[in-house]
């Protein structure tokens, strides 16, 4: 944080989170019952989270029965896209909001056919800010950096740094020709949060998915065991 | 836009909009009182607004006295960066929203020496949706997609393209990694807002500026001339 004591600084506060949290413990207890596992992917738009999905459910659509929420403003480019890869899709538009919520997400569950899927990702509206504040009732919360977003982001948008699981740095084949420092970002990510794995990532060649694919799998594995016990 | 008859698609409307309206009025009633002109800078994290705004600066800081409201939900480090490149400059912390409105703005200009400022530019927060919805009293709204974002981000948030008046198309140096087709954003963006001038650039290496500051500079002295007539 930089302190400047030539700069006005003016805080001005808002109310936005409702009964959120408590929708998002029922979605959890549902997901739970049908022992599913959600990720919530989340990101700024154009930072790679379709690509990314595309080859995920590539490595992992033998071992598990994948669906995928796709939140968009208005559009359904991307789940076009991911049925295409060969999961099961369905589109929520959020009608102007910036982030889904715990309700949305729930009324999306209701849709697909819950007792034929193990992982849900749910592809949150590209946005650093709101999807950060609400639960969607998620098991792990995924955040995608892209390299030509910059290594200074954790700066800007603390918030979504601070409670995500797993930060992919996707774009890495881009590094080239930007100034992208990966230990800056490691330092400035590890100020935040400090037991959070940074996985770089390339979604367009590959690189680095043997790691992810590896976390993932093994954090859904570890759900099931708990669930079972 | 695709449409897939496999996809379910769930609408979910939200109330965002209050009296900003009317509030975006006011403050554009004082600004052509004080012979103002506001610059509404709108764009995704990590797209360059910051960058973009450093060397408009340079160019344009022996003709206009310049002003910058940094909007940040919580930091201070893009407002420390333009103060160092001659304008002077405010930080607006949001609270945790994920965009300006009127009264903030009315709110950031109050702490400002409006009769000192010929140009005032607004670094929105890093956002493709909210910004769009919240009219702050600008006299033009500045839209910057960077190359590495896709050139189908107009599909995906249609808004933010529809209420611009100039999209600058930034990280132009970078094309060569990208599969990134002007024409094609181009395309996208003619069907949303076919008046739109859309100007390539490169805030890196300055590629492009001449228009871009041709442009705003034109829509100043027009500004001025109206005022005084």
């Amino acid at each position: 944080m930089v302190n400047n004591s030539d700069i006005t600084v003016i805080e001005v506060k808002e109310n936005i989170l409702a009964d959120n949290d408590k929708e998002a413990e029922k979605v959890r207890a549902m997901l739970k019952e049908h022992g599913i596992f959600l990720v919530n992917l989340m990101s700024s738009p154009g930072a790679g989270k379709t690509t990314t999905l595309v080859r995920t459910i590539g490595a992992l659509k033998e071992k598990y029965r994948i669906g995928v929420i796709e939140a968009d403003v208005d559009s359904d480019v991307d789940a076009s896209t991911v049925t295409a890869a060969g999961a099961e899709a369905i589109q929520i538009h959020t009608g102007g909001s910036c982030h889904m919520d715990a309700e949305m997400t729930a009324k999306g569950l209701e849709s697909m056919n819950t007792d034929a899927l193990d992982l849900i990702f749910l592809e949150n509206v590209g946005n650093l800010v709101c999807p950060a504040e609400f639960d969607v009732g998620q098991n792990a919360r995924v955040m995608i950096l892209s390299v030509p977003e910059g290594d200074d982001k954790p700066l800007k948008y603390p918030l979504m740094f601070k409670v995500s699981d797993l930060l992919l740095v996707n774009k890495t084949d881009t590094a080239p020709v930007f100034d992208f420092d990966m230990d800056r970002l490691r330092a400035n990510v590890a100020a935040l949060n400090p037991d959070m794995p940074v996985i770089p990532v390339s979604a367009k060649s590959g690189d680095g998915f043997g790691d992810w694919i590896r976390w993932l799998d093994e954090a859904v594995t570890k759900y099931r065991a708990d669930r079972t016990e």
